[in-house]
């Protein structure tokens, strides 16, 4: 099991990421995810970075919206803990249980007729390609 | 290769659910997925149906964004057909070049993050659970 | 790109798998996915004896019930050159396209309803654990 | 966690689904997908509707070799709690140790061989286009 | 649940086979793969052969390089036993926290690029063709 | 088809980077993936520094290892484009033919063995949670 590191234990370096992680969350609560990566501070540095630009910086997706592709995504690779914070995340965000299913009926089509496409070996139609 | 059926050559079935298909997507172009799903019209019916209820139905989810989740899924399967064909109505339904330089981030974090989370084994924090 | 080993270019070693390969195939034709394998003999050995073995060796599964599972995997996967030539396989076994759009079909649903599973997380039953 | 929606909980819409449920696979038991998928109507009815008809509707493919189908595809994907699901349906449609086993095995070396082909980058045998 | 067979209950078959586990491995431990694929004599027989050969026979790839090549898999797909059981053998042939989260930052990135060339649809170079 | 922007019509800051990934590979040649990206210049910002630490920066896992990675994953998840350019980029720093073919046999079987261990629902030994 990978050792989680809480901040009392952490070093300056992880301890100045975990306040910036709680500046821009704007909650207290460090998830286990960032306490894991902190065993490898560059990572927990370069994994922070880009998800704070990407989820969390300015952008034409609203950030609601980031989140359902977020999970879409981890619903389709089946991870379980990503599915799990993202959800709460979501939630936390204003993510109704009308929007969730939504979200779910629309990944789970999009995983059928993806298979659908490669089984009939479907090329793709002149117009999609320019 | 799966034989593509066109409107000419359709059953009486087929054409009726190329005319709905036409008449929701407001356009005369049936693309290639539902000439090859035509192969078997059972198919060809529930999937569409299924299609035009989650994709064009009513929701709280905005039909772009719709599109956004399923190039999201798309992309982490590497479906090609998929990609290419729900590119090109996003890109009909008002998907930017920025937008759709957004999801790609977000998508490709979010597979990154997914087995950043399997591979250090973290355990699903306590609040996530409820 | 691989380079294609043919008979003619082939190692004894390799020959007598070619050989192999046609005798409990029936067919001259030695497909590509073998001439590539050829490139490392104790790959090509490997793979084609268990291939041997669980595909055309005794077994309650009929042979071509099991070509249909391999494509349910490899449609599931993405696998081009697999659905290609298990698809064509198949077909050699006698698959009609009534049984190859009930494979699609099955398969489509499953990748569906796997999402569905994955993204409300729902608990297993316990009398599916015992 | 999802909440489980428990037939005695749900509306005259969901407990008529439940009642075909119940009727088709002619058991009291509803599994814990479908008290998922009850948190959103309509999406519990077309999974119903689509599912019935695939696995339970007429067809070529046995019923026991769709399950073993849905199976592959399972765990294929890693989705525990379909393969927990579906492994029992196979077992009580007749499926004995030894055809789980090659089941098992073909979804295997499927899973191996897709792979060799996507890095060896075999390009498609003619004969396997037309 | 899959029933586990111990060394006591047998088979003279399945034992010699765990005995060679035993001797290869240069520990008194059979891991509950075994024991689970022991349910069927003549997969346990294959698989470990195959994965002898592969993981532990010569070859230019040293034994704990093959341990993280085959981690790196397991986490992309997202196979927890693989996950853990493979991080322990990587670890007894000497993995440090170092090489395992460099490991873990090679396969995120690997994920995440992966994604950002399916979407983007980028053909590939000509001079990676030849 | 993504736009490919090249050197002469990209802007100064991205010519910047291609200036980077052209020192750091030492060679004139920008590849396609980086000529995508450039469509969307924090990502391809983001993309390259991320890229250039794990890959070419410091660190316990040879280059040559890491390439190997990388291809393993690209594999599994059956990306073209990564797999063909990066199997480019093993060769030329050092990948025989020999290294290719163990690193697909472990790939291969590494795929076969998570679905075993996922259909057989194998339970976590004791000694690999600690």
């Amino acid at each position: 099991m990978t050792n989680l590191i809480e901040y009392k234990d952490a070093s300056v370096e992880v301890r100045k990421i975990y306040d910036d992680i709680r500046a821009i969350r704007q909650t207290e609560y460090i998830n286990n995810f960032w306490k894991a990566l902190a065993n490898h501070p560059p990572t927990l540095q370069r994994t922070w970075d880009t998800l704070k630009e990407v989820m969390a910086g300015p952008g034409e997706i609203d950030p609601l919206m980031r989140e359902l592709i977020y999970i879409a995504v981890s619903v389709t690779n089946g991870c379980e803990y990503c599915i799990a914070s993202h959800t709460a995340a979501a939630r936390a965000k204003g993510m109704t249980d009308q929007v969730f299913s939504e979200l779910m009926a629309i990944t789970g089509i999009a995983n059928m007729t993806n298979r659908l496409a490669n089984g009939y070996q479907i090329p793709i139609d002149e117009q999609f390609k320019s």
